[in-house]
């Protein structure tokens, strides 16, 4: 299942072109409104609608995104960018199982505010990136943390990242109507995830047996 | 989340026409052909190609289930039996906690076997079939079951019944290339789920603490 891996992370860290900072708060907000907008309404969302929600006139929008296809990649790119994040946060976590949980439940975080947007951006522009290089970042990072983490002997033994990858391609199943109630049913799936793959006591290897 | 049960079932536990064995023999050829086929395929594949699978001739086919919709309810009818009989094997075991596990299981693994089947059912026959008793009484077994799990300390005390109903949901969100990949994936995600239930030992209330 390797190739699934759900959440492929960009190559760029930063943002190409240092901004003023009024300049930068008008894009951030653009990006903000944006990134709301696609993820409920989908990608069809009028770039006025964008620019009303932000509290920006059009000028200012269309001066920083001269095309909806430029600001689409954008909030792509800055989405990616903050899996890469949460990756590199939860390495840098002196304590790994603690870095693994916080991996888990930022990225469930992440999906949930985002939910439908990776979907359609894939499907709009399905060339738009390579994500091989990102998939190969992400899975070695995370294969490391996984490795710190069982030394802890709090991670159960059996784990691999192909079960991380599967709890977290699980979760898109999650529907909900509401926001909030999708938010607070991927808070206990993250919460359920965590408790599934912390190491039993008393185990050598793996989980505490199959109906034991 | 009690509203999303992904799994109803109906009311009719018994088939409503005994038949003699050569002809029950053809009719669950007919319907192992359909379900596979449904759920590999989708609704739309030709009844011809039914008859073949399932190695009896059109007239067979058509004298048993004389239109497509007659056959795709049969199926769906079937199913939620099957629904039907997980959870009341699950009460049967005097093992409550084993019984819970079984209905994990199993119930993954048929949604494993007949996923799209279900959705594209729902999706073609929105009105078909009415579910609020059979949702009542899925809730209410399944609640009579963990009271009794808990009871055996093996189940988390923190658990409800939304919480299997958030973690079937989210077994919709696995995609696989092979139906192979699929079940091996769904066994391990029942695997894994068994296990974030499982009451972690030396905790009174709950899982063992958010990042413990």
């Amino acid at each position: 299942m390797t190739g699934h891996l759900p959440h492929p992370l960009p190559p760029h860290p930063l943002p190409p072109h240092p901004l003023r900072s009024d300049a930068r708060d008008n894009r951030e907000r653009v990006l903000d409104a944006a990134r709301a907008l696609f993820a409920t309404e989908g990608l069809n969302v009028p770039m006025r609608e964008i620019a009303r929600r932000a509290e920006v006139g059009p000028a200012t929008l269309y001066r920083r995104f001269p095309t909806k296809e430029s600001l689409v990649t954008e909030v792509f790119t800055e989405q990616m960018r903050e899996c890469r994040a949460i990756v590199e946060g939860g390495l840098a976590d002196p304590d790994a199982w603690r870095g693994l949980c916080a991996v888990i439940e930022r990225t469930c975080e992440l999906h949930a505010h985002n939910r439908g947007f990776t979907e359609a951006f894939m499907a709009t522009f399905p060339d738009a990136v390579d994500f091989t290089a990102d998939r190969e970042y992400a899975l070695n990072a995370l294969a490391r943390l996984a490795r710190r983490a069982k030394e802890t002997g709090r991670l159960r033994s059996d784990f691999t990242v192909d079960d991380l990858i599967l709890m977290l391609m699980a979760h898109r199943g999650i529907h909900a109507g509401s926001t909030a109630t999708r938010l607070a049913a991927s808070r206990r799936y993250a919460r359920l995830v965590i408790d599934a793959f912390r190491a039993f006591p008393g185990e050598d290897a793996g989980g505490p047996g199959h109906l034991g």
